[in-house]
């Protein structure tokens, strides 16, 4: 049961990890700040607790809640009036899933950042912790959160595309086209452990994006997965490049490509839809915009901002067309949507449209089991289409 | 004098207008939160005081510090240990100058929209109330903000286009297309309004955006106009369309285009430098890069986030290349600077990079300036170039 | 009278200028035969006649019809049963009235290169002899070639973008961003002489081609310019930079730019046009494809190709969208039209959709008019407006 | 032996098929026309032969020289002292075998439409015809006539990108997202016909012209291909699209798509190359510009006309940067190449740079052998790699 009263004030929020140099803690505090649903109060930011400590002082945490680790927050927390309501967990994969089952099970509700986790059945337990525990579970998949992909995703439920056919997805990007983990380079040093980014690589780090964004525009299942990883920065134990080909529930077909080593790509994860009717594009790095085209007719560039598009596509949208909403706008729409669905549970309401098709567990789990499928099907011999575990 | 300690704490922001339905009010809210440099913790929201209140409630700010009207926030606030540091101005034009002065003489900095005022003289008494009060007024010249403007600004600084023979900026938009002032939308009910906006139109609202930003990035001054007003929608007493020949100290040539009514047309703000050894090329709506085309050589796209950017780039930057950044961004960069100016001076020391470069009250003052030169050329007879009193 | 019968045979040309090293000659060829109603059978290619045979030679040119300048090619090819049916003019500017003048009196039409003449006062008086002889004299106003030039001329007549309020046109280059005039360019050097080029430096040049193509375009009449020119390398005497304000007839404005120091700008042609309902936009560098918007609504992409577009769009079409068309065949669309017009003069009879909208001897003499025109307000003290002689 | 002097004159051509709405024969002509190289002096255009005669006679074709079906043209031809130097086979791909052996067989040089031919045993008959015969058999794959695809080549072959890690190549058109074949669409029908198109339907039409692109600018082998095929519009004996993963020999791995339903798309081939270097883009609809970014730097806009690029690119170039060549220009450059080759061997020479890294029989059977190989790996139970019998 939820002891605390949340109505009139902001949601008091706790992070782990996500201290000095860490790059996505920054985007989740500029995210849960945004649209002011959140204040930060407490956290361990740092696997050394007196750089976290620094750290909490520079960012106006008190000092009471700054704690030393994930353990103390919950010890700490749990004995104060205004004790979080939710955490955002900022670490590295493979340290998810203690992490998330020690709050969930504490009460607390948990952000957590993808992949999941770093094993299938690590994601399998979390399922069912949260289901046990009835808590909140919230996974930043972050692509979910821009405007036009809501748009997208509104119109081909309405049908506007017509049945799909074929889909392509990418997530190419180029900062780890040389051995920069040889470089004292702690983002890239994690990704190419096994031990603490699971068997994927590049399909475990974007290719779940792509293949989350896929399915979340489209609302297909997939039904079989056929891969082929590659490994070309020398010296590295997991794939930096993967090609897949996807066959959907009900025959449509998808292709999907996620590379760390494609040069001149900064985040440039792409996705293209194409039914019996018409098709739809989305660029992330030009993400105001959503090309439409009907079926034999001129290309439209529907823009984020106009008033006829969807109700979600409205409420996660701040500023009118042509003045660009970009990546940390799409991460606060996650927040604003993790916020109402937190407030609508204890409000025992439904949430409203900002907090509708919002990620959480089992779309972590099924990235999960989208990646052992990719890496099965990879190392089958003879080759083979293989299905995913949860879709 | 400075009685208050700001050191180790937000900077406490009042706001004057910015209620229900004024969109402007949202974005100040957005860019003050986005790196916590400030909390919003007082405000007169509304014409309508309930209708104030009753925002105010809804975006957690105590109802003692919901005040009835500006005059009101100053007699409450300067009474409070915690009284605010600075207030935000998000009303019309015409009003700007009595809430600034009144603000100014009680020694609160204040952060202002553009343009600063609605007569010349008014902006020249700004001038003078700050230079004898001291105190801070910053001017929301929103497009200064964006890293890759700095990075244009830099560029351009040191040489990388060589001399400046002729720019080309222009900022049309749609939304005035009909004469929707009619239409009960009050956003554009006082911008066709002499009395609320100026003698300028469309070149008041939006060129003053261009003549800035074309100034800004170049360094050069103006040293004469020549001007084309149109009024396309039926009863509008201003211009909503503006041609205008520029002649720059030193030689270079401009052109700068403002539109309310280009239909297709969003916030395409757009500025195109070129000297005698390069080129610049920069869209507000595509605003995460920068063309630069050396002579003779292939065109290169510049995208905010590298590594080998100016420092005033980098430190307005949030997000790697490729995740995109937009309007709201930009706009917090410039709170980010306002609250460094700030800081700096109650510190006594230079301000650091981010409070480098932005617009405070004299660019306020030339923004009036150009507008009146512009007006004044077009309704000479004969036809004639006319200076700016303020370049 | 014409004394040739032309029915079932090809259309026979003549050259003078266009030899060796003169890159439009070039063009002129290709744009002959791509349509294949012209042959090329007999030319004065070259000012040195040794030259000029020589290159005849290589371009299978019988020797008895390489001539040693144009005089002897009308000599010559007077008395032949198949003598030339037309003659293509690729010389300089200056030279372009005493050639078209000795064609048209001996009774042979004339394609010439524009401007049209380097005086307002030839240009006069070949419009007095087209009227007097007959004949046809087509004007190389190449852009207007361009089938989605058509399209956007096709679609302003029948109103999708209501009545015209404003455009902006441009044509700004690189390629004398230097002073190339002085390192043996002979290309550049008699373009900034005023003896050879007219008063126009890009004016002339560039800037008729933008302002043939706005008119072209819209079908608006120039009421009055004023202009502001600028010489930005050192040693020319004539302008090389252009900034042009336009008032049509009706009360649209329209705003010119031409340059030939735009460092980056290729051949950077573009028009942009807004009506009240609805506005248009073309690039010469992607020329397959016309943007379009309506009122408040989302832009469109129309891509040469389609089925739907005006007649004249369709037949100057020779592959499916997609598959792009440029510069070559809109100037072979120019040619096929000069032989849509010479052919049904003979057969006297309406030419069919290619030989519409053809320019003519008239375009020409606009195009010096408005040089003239712009020339005339940049020099005025004080500055003032100034009507074009022919609109 | 070749008994014609063809020196100082232009190639005699005859044409297969290619008469009225056969789309593809009005660009082989066009290419034909456009360098001068080639005269169309006979053909037998249609399967009806009278509509044959009547098109050739609109075309300037003597009516002797118009012949009812390709065997006359070898009777008729062989006869002439000015008989034909080489046919272009513009039919549909089943007839391309018994056609092209008959001319080759009588001595007459071929140029053939792509696929080569519908089956692999014709194909390696072909091959064998001209090993025997030492006649020239030039394939149209269009795109290798680009210039920006020459200098995509010469900048890999020079080791600019430096090892190619991965590469994806993409052909989607629209024009049979529905069962237009069965609207008595001539072009359709034989497409989906395996009698006349051989096994691959989209993979065959279009997917040949990829992987030949491909191939064409890395100079790399195939290894193996693993594909997934799918037909999307009811009644389709054969593919309309197609997804293949490639493994290159060396390790560098490619993704393929061909789709002949991707609605928006009309000819939307494109390329992208990723070394360990720098990365190469190229977009067929628009030709003109080459992406290339090396490592970490910025993207750069390579423009064809420029003066540094290298000399296969130079020599295929007619027009300067910005004014736009298109697919025309492209396929010339493919005519002009056969004509050098042609000359070259007649005159024991090298060909120049014009009648370099042109596409011949063996492309011709590669291609074929790659649609076997994938419909081969589609087909298999259970899934395999499978290695193309020609690489």
């Amino acid at each position: 049961m939820d002891r605390k009263n949340i109505t009139q004030r902001r949601l008091r929020l706790g992070m782990i990890g996500g201290g000095e140099g860490a790059y996505i803690g920054g985007i989740h505090r500029f995210a849960a700040r945004l649209d002011d649903h959140f204040e930060l109060v407490a956290g361990a930011f740092d696997v050394d607790a007196a750089r976290g400590h620094a750290f909490a002082a520079r960012h106006y945490i008190h000092p009471t809640r700054s704690y030393d680790n994930y353990q103390a927050i919950i010890a700490g927390e749990l004995q104060r009036e205004d004790g979080v309501d939710v955490v955002a967990i900022c670490t590295p994969n493979f340290t998810h899933f203690p992490i998330a089952k020690a709050f969930l099970e504490a009460g607390i509700d948990v952000i957590c950042e993808k992949p999941l986790t770093s094993t299938l059945k690590d994601a399998e337990a979390l399922l069912d912790i949260v289901q046990r525990t009835q808590r909140f579970l919230g996974v930043t998949y972050t692509y979910s959160g821009y405007p036009m992909i809501q748009e997208a995703r509104a119109r081909i439920a309405r049908g506007d595309i017509g049945k799909i056919r074929t889909l392509q997805v990418e997530y190419p990007l180029e900062w780890m086209a040389t051995g920069v983990e040889l470089e004292n380079n702690q983002q890239a040093a994690w990704r190419v452990d096994p031990a603490k980014n699971g068997r994927g690589g590049s399909i475990g780090d974007i290719g779940t994006h792509a293949y989350h964004l896929a399915g979340y525009v489209t609302g297909l299942k997939v039904a079989s997965v056929a891969a082929d990883l590659a490994t070309f920065v020398e010296g590295r134990a997991l794939d930096d490049n993967a090609h897949v080909l996807i066959r959907y529930e009900g025959g449509a077909r998808g292709l999907l490509w996620s590379s760390q080593v494609a040069i001149g790509c900064s985040n440039a994860l792409r996705l293209r839809v194409f039914g019996d009717k018409g098709s739809l594009f989305w660029s992330q790095e030009q993400p105001n915009e959503l090309y439409y085209t009907p079926l034999l007719a001129a290309p439209t560039v529907i823009k984020r901002g106009r008033d006829d598009l969807s109700q979600q596509t409205r409420v996660r949208t701040r500023t009118p067309a042509g003045h660009p909403e970009g990546y940390i706008e799409a991460f606060a729409n996650l927040y604003s949507g993790f916020a109402e669905i937190i407030r609508a549970k204890r409000e025992q309401r439904q949430p409203g449209p900002v907090g509708e098709f919002i990620p959480t567990v089992y779309d972590g789990l099924k990235g999960v089991a989208f990646v052992e499928a990719v890496v099965d099907s990879h190392e089958s011999d003879p080759f083979r289409w293989v299905t995913p575990q949860y879709t």
